[in-house]
Parts: structure tokens; sequence; C-alpha cells
């Protein structure tokens, strides 16, 4: 076998074999095949696209690539949820221990944030104390005793995929969509859950920017998992403006808090209580997904999701006194409030550039090897739909910086977000789409 | 500039300006941008295509990438002939001395075989003595003196090309025509030629097998040729069949001597006459292709083409005597008949699987470091449209090795090369057309 034939079957529009999937994928990660083969196939792939088979075995591939964790000593059904990436998307800090409450095991390893998208593992790092690094027998008793645990990525779950990532991004081979699913479900596969809700961000903040093609990328994640056993459904759900209302870690860390408290913002609970409701069908704790939602928002109002985010601090070594007062997280010096310039309807927040801004506050990171300050961020305080007057409020920045010039940049970034009209607004819709093994629900 | 946006707007289908053509091959011949990049491109123009403009730019990037050849010294309008490669293809060894005879001067460089293709530096290098590297100087005088002078290519000419003609063999990148355009007209340019006469080849042992995919490359080197302001016409011959009966070096030579004494292969004469008519008419020596014919037969018949050969012989020190007998050029010491298996007429002869034959024999190179044999070969004595009876001779190998089953090997691949039809056979074209800037003609 030759990394050039297959390459060039192809650029020629044939289907790839398993074996020639395999040949590639392992080739490349011993460092047989070459990067500039890697990228022409990457490619040849982006034009000639992969069917469902083969998106299965480059995913299984790239999955075996390194440690596949087997959390059969987990009790129960392991069911995972991922996000594509949005901007104040702090729904994982909310459902693990709502979810986790409900008896549904929460075995989460998430990552860290990079652009102008936040990582759950920085966000609980704004807990005085807590720890995301844990053995794997310290993860599976926690799982087992109170039923959620959160941890960093391990440094060799699919070190393939990483290569190969590294490689498309800089070629211009990233916008696959069977390349981004295959990425996507590598890590959740090895990563050993059972089953797999994906939230699949769409709009300006959003990596894919179109409906049509987050369900396409949603469809190709779900034909993935089906293909390989493991049950997958995929919620798409706006990015057209962040989720909730605070983008920075620590700032998150207290919506997330308010939101298990039955006080969070009502677009941040509702996209938890539809995720957390498949989650809890595929766990198998409740029959349909209304069930769940009755299940779930009791849950938040008995105290139970609460209390479950107290213990799962504690288990980690977070300072629990945090949780139960949240003025104790860290906070930022300075509070600079953002003014809107005219009159007019929200029409529209570019969640990228809010993601940007924060990141340029600290709270996030340029490079892999940036610092973060888990103190700093913004809190929008106008929506999509509101209604602002000239010099009202819009957003405020939490700062630690005394560089005016970085605040004046900032501020601009976040008044350049917004788009107001002089015409009344609609809500945008919070969940467009559920995408299962059956097909497309859109709403 | 980033290499990735440039790869990113060619993947997208935008046309790329100068200056980002520029970046990419400067960028990658100094090893600023890495192999990995520039596949990725290569494969993305495979599928997005250039249009002239971007062909042309790239095209004088990569000519000026290395040294470039003013042949101001040499007096006359000097014309390049090129073929993209066939088997059996000698018609450079003819026209060289055909041409200059008739005073055009041909300043030739030339390239060595290499897989199932010759090269006219091997076949020259059958006659004793001949030496193909001549100082600049040697060769400019050698042309004003004598017309003529056939010499190895310069290791320095268009080393972008090189290189990323290498990077395209092992990345399924090869088979674009604005890239193998570039390729060839860029060396063509740097030669340092006023006007060029290509010749493509087309069928089944030419590198393009369909006539439209043969004149869409012809049309786009003409269109480089003319955005460059150098004359090109190109003419789409027929490699359905080896061209002449010869195939191997000194065989090709022998064939090379009767074709300029008017005893050659009559595809070989015509092929010949074409391209060298269309020489004369670019070179300013004949108004038009008709006269220019005229006189090539005149310098044939009245013995002048023949002398220029012994001249242009003598000149780059090789022995007149195996030019004026033959018989004295290195010869093998078997040659085995290949006989028919059956009646019928020769419907087809894979030109490829002939040349990959004589190159079993050792006439040809696997591998650039490959030795070759110069004095090997294979004749084949019927062609398309002749009538073969069963155990009648198809074909005479000339080798020198005694190993059987190489030979038993080298003799299935000619019997299999040919196909044999109980119907009669129409003989094919030798040429199909003839596309100028002002269009294709097709005969």
């Amino acid at each position: 076998m030759r990394a050039v034939d297959i390459i060039q079957k192809k650029r020629d529009g044939h289907e790839l074999t398993r074996e020639e999937i395999s040949f590639l994928i392992k080739g490349y990660s011993r460092g047989e095949i070459p990067d500039y083969q890697m990228s022409a196939w990457a490619m040849a792939v982006y034009f000639q696209g992969m069917n469902p088979r083969e998106t299965a075995d480059l995913t299984l591939e790239m999955a075996s690539s390194g440690e596949q964790i087997d959390l059969s000593p987990i009790h129960g059904i392991k069911v995972d949820k991922h996000s594509t990436g949005g901007v104040g998307d702090k729904t994982t800090v909310v459902l693990a221990p709502l979810v986790a409450s409900a008896g549904v095991p929460v075995a989460k390893m998430s990552g860290r944030g990079l652009g102008h998208t936040g990582g759950t593992i920085d966000k609980l790092e704004s807990i005085s104390g807590f720890s995301v690094e844990l053995t794997r027998e310290q993860f599976f008793s926690q799982v087992n005793s109170i039923g959620a645990a959160v941890i960093s990525q391990s440094g060799n779950i699919t070190p393939a995929d990483k290569k190969l990532y590294s490689l498309r991004d800089v070629t211009a081979t990233v916008e696959s969509i069977p390349l981004i699913a295959s990425s996507v479900m590598s890590k959740k596969i090895a990563a050993g859950a059972d089953a797999i809700v994906l939230d699949v961000k769409t709009g300006s903040g959003a990596f894919m920017k179109s409906l049509d093609a987050s369900i396409s990328l949603a469809q190709a994640m779900v034909e993935i998992g089906t293909e390989v056993g493991r049950q997958t459904v995929a919620v798409i759900s706006d990015m057209d403006q962040p989720l909730g209302f605070g983008i920075g870690n620590a700032l998150e860390i207290k919506e997330a808090i308010a939101t298990l408290q039955g006080n969070g913002p009502k677009d941040l609970e509702e996209v938890c209580l539809f995720l957390g409701s498949h989650m809890l069908v595929l766990g198998g704790k409740a029959k349909d997904e209304q069930e769940a939602r009755t299940i779930l928002k009791k849950l938040i109002e008995n105290g139970a999701a609460f209390d479950k985010l107290k213990q799962l601090v504690k288990a980690q070594n977070g300072d629990v006194s945090q949780i139960e007062n949240p003025d104790l997280l860290p906070s930022a010096r300075r509070q600079i409030e953002v003014k809107a310039m005219g009159n007019g309807y929200v029409e529209a927040i570019q969640a990228e550039q809010i993601g940007i801004a924060a990141m340029l506050l600290g709270a996030g990171r340029e490079t892999k090897e940036s610092a973060i300050d888990l103190s700093v961020g913004i809190v929008i305080t106008k929506k999509v739909a509101d209604y602002v007057e000239s010099g009202e409020t819009i957003a405020v920045l939490h700062a630690n910086t005394d560089d005016e010039s970085k605040i004046r940049e900032v501020e601009q970034k976040v008044i350049e977000a917004y788009r107001v009209v002089d015409h009344e607004v609609k809500k945008p819709p919070l969940i467009y789409a559920l995408v299962t093994k059956d097909g497309v629900k859109r709403f």
C-alpha cells in the first residue's frame, strides 16, 4: 500500500477501505507518512468528502491511536456531553451536577479555552483549590461515590487527531465536515462514554455559521456514533449571541451557580434543561424528554442539583464556601460600563467578537501558552430583542488592567459586536433542531 | 501574507494575485513555506484550477527561480521543441540537424529518460564519445558555427519547479493541467528560446490519455507562451502506439539516421516534417507550413540534413563513423523474436507497456539512479492496422541478459501490449490537432 495511491483514490472521488484509512492514520502517527501527504489527502477529503462508513473508520482509527478509557469500573450508563464551542457556554458546569443528581453518572473530561471560546477546566479552576487532575482510580471512585467528576483531558487521548488537527489548521483543511466530525467523535469515543449528547452551536459565535452546515455536521457525528455503537444525539443550539450574560471564568461559575439555584439566565437554563433531558433519556433515567425535564426542574427546585455541585467541588478539593457565597469567587478590581451610542432594538450580538473582547481582558488565551486571569470578563446586560436607549449600559467590563487604551479597545469591540436597529426584533430560538439516528427534527 | 490564507483562497475558488503566487513560490524555494502547505495548495489547484493569468505568473515565477539562459549570443530566431514524452520518440535527434540545415538555430537542452519514456541525452550517448556537457560558451559558439547543439539540461534550471514536481509526484497532484503546463513552460522559458513548438502526445503511451485532455494541456501551454511573449504552437500527435519501430537508445539513433537519409519509418518522418515545418515558420525560414515542408523534404533528399547530423556529432566529439555506418553503434548480444499467438489485425499497441518492457531489458531507468544499457531495446515489426498471422514475428527483443525468466516476462509484456481483432483496422491519424494562439485546428 502506498500513501500516494490512497490520496489519488480519494482525489478521484472513490471510497477508501478500512485498511487504507488505517494505513494512513497509523503511518502518520508513527511518522512514516509525512505531513505533506496527509495535508494533500485532507485537501482531497475537503473536496470529495467521506461517506459515513469511511468517517466512522477514520474516527475509530484516531480513537485507538492513544489511550482509550475504559469506564466500566463506573456503574450505570455513562453519558457524555460535548459542545462544539461557544461564547459564555457554561452548560457543563450546570449539567454535570444537575444530571448526576438525577442518577446519571457523569465522568467528564474537559478542555481548556483557546481563542474566543472558554474551557470548562479553566472555569472550574476559578474555584480555589479545585483540582482538575485526578488519577484514573480517583476519577472512577468519585463518580461511583457522588455521581460526578470533571477532570482535565489526559495528554495521550487521540494523539493522531491532535497531530492531524494541527496540520489541518495550517493547510486550510479545517472546514471539512467528515474531518471535524471524526475529530470530535474520536475524542468522545476514546473517552469511553456509552452515550453522547452533542451540543452543536450555530451562528456568528460558532464554528459553523449556518444552520444547514451545523445540521450536516450534527448528522455526520450522529452517524459516526451510530456506526460505532454509541448512542448519540445532537442538539443544534443558538450562538448568534453569547449564552447567558457572563463571559469569563469566575463570572461564568457564578452564573452556573445561579442556574442550579433556579435563578440563572433563562436562555442558559433552557439549553441546560434541553441537553440534560436528552442525557437523562440516554442514561435510562427517564422514558422521554418530557419526563426528564420534569425531573430536572424538580432537582433544581428542591436544591438537590445545587447540593450535587457542592459535593463535586468538595470531592475535588475546591472551596465550597465560594459556591455557597459566590461573592468569594475571584472578582476583578474594576468594573467599566459600556454605554449604548443610540436608541433601538438589539438585532444581533457577534458572539465571537464578545469572546475576543473577553480574551483581550485576559479571560482567554491567545495562544496555548498564554496565561489567563480567572476573575476578568464581560457581563452583557442587553441581549437580542432588548430595547436600548442611548447612554444605557449594554455591558460591563470586569478588568484588572490600568491600560486605558486596552480598555478602550475592548469597549470598542463590544460596541461593534452589537447591531442595533430601529424596528422591533423577535427573540431568536434557543434550540433550532434535534438530530438523532432517526432524522432531523427542526423547531 | 500567510501561506494558509493563500491555500484557502485557492481552495475557495478565487484567483490568486501575482504577489500571492510569488510569495508561495519564493517562500517554497527558500524553504520558508513547508512541503505540507505546498501539497495542500497543489491539491486545491487540482480541484479549482488556475486561469491563464495565474498560470503564466506561476510559470514566470518558477522560470526565474534559477538560472535563466540568455541565448542572445546566438544569431537568429531560436526555436525550441518539446515533447511531453512518448515511447520510441526520437524526433529531437532527427529535428535538431534537419531544422538546423534549414538555417534555424537549434540550441537544445534535453533530458534523460525515466520510467517508460526515453531521453534524448541517453540516446545521443549511444554514439561513442558524444559529449552532452558543454560550457555555455562552447554551446553558443557551436550553434553559431554549425547551427545546432544538443546538451544535457543544466542543474540549476527552475529549481522551484523541480522541488514542486517531486512533491506533486508523491501527493497525487501531478495531473493538473495548469501545474503540468507551468512546469513544462517554466523550463522552456528559462532555457531562453524565442519560440516554442510543443509536441503534446496523446493516447495510451502518453501522459495525457484522451484527446480532449491533450488539447486542454496544449491550450494552457500556448496561452502561457502567448502571455509571456514567446510564440508557441502545439501539435497533438499520436501515442496510441510507439513512434517508429525501435525503442531503446542505440536502436533509436539508427532509426533517426535512417529518417535523415529518407529511409525512416513513415510515421516518424511525418511527425518530424510536421513539427519541423512549424519550427521553420516560427524561425522565419518559411512563410507557411507548405513551403517549410518542401524545404525540409529537399534537405533530406539532397543529404544536407544527414550531413548536419554528422557535423553535430563531430562537434560534440562523437564517433562520426558510427553515423556513417550505424552497424558500429552498440548492439545487443541476443535477438529474440516475439511471435503472434493468433491471426488478426493489430487494433492497438499499448505504448506504455512496450516502454516498460524495454526498460526491463535495461533500456530505461526504473529510478533516477538506475544504470542503463544503451544497446538493448525492442524493435516492433507490426504496427496498428497490420495483419498478423499466428507464429509471425511481431517484435524483436534486443537483449544482453541470459536470465530467461526476465526474457519471458518482457515477451509476455510485449504480447499483452498488442490487441489483435478479427476485423480490418484503419491506420490511426499521426497528428490530431494543431493548437495556436488563434485556436484549435483538428485534423
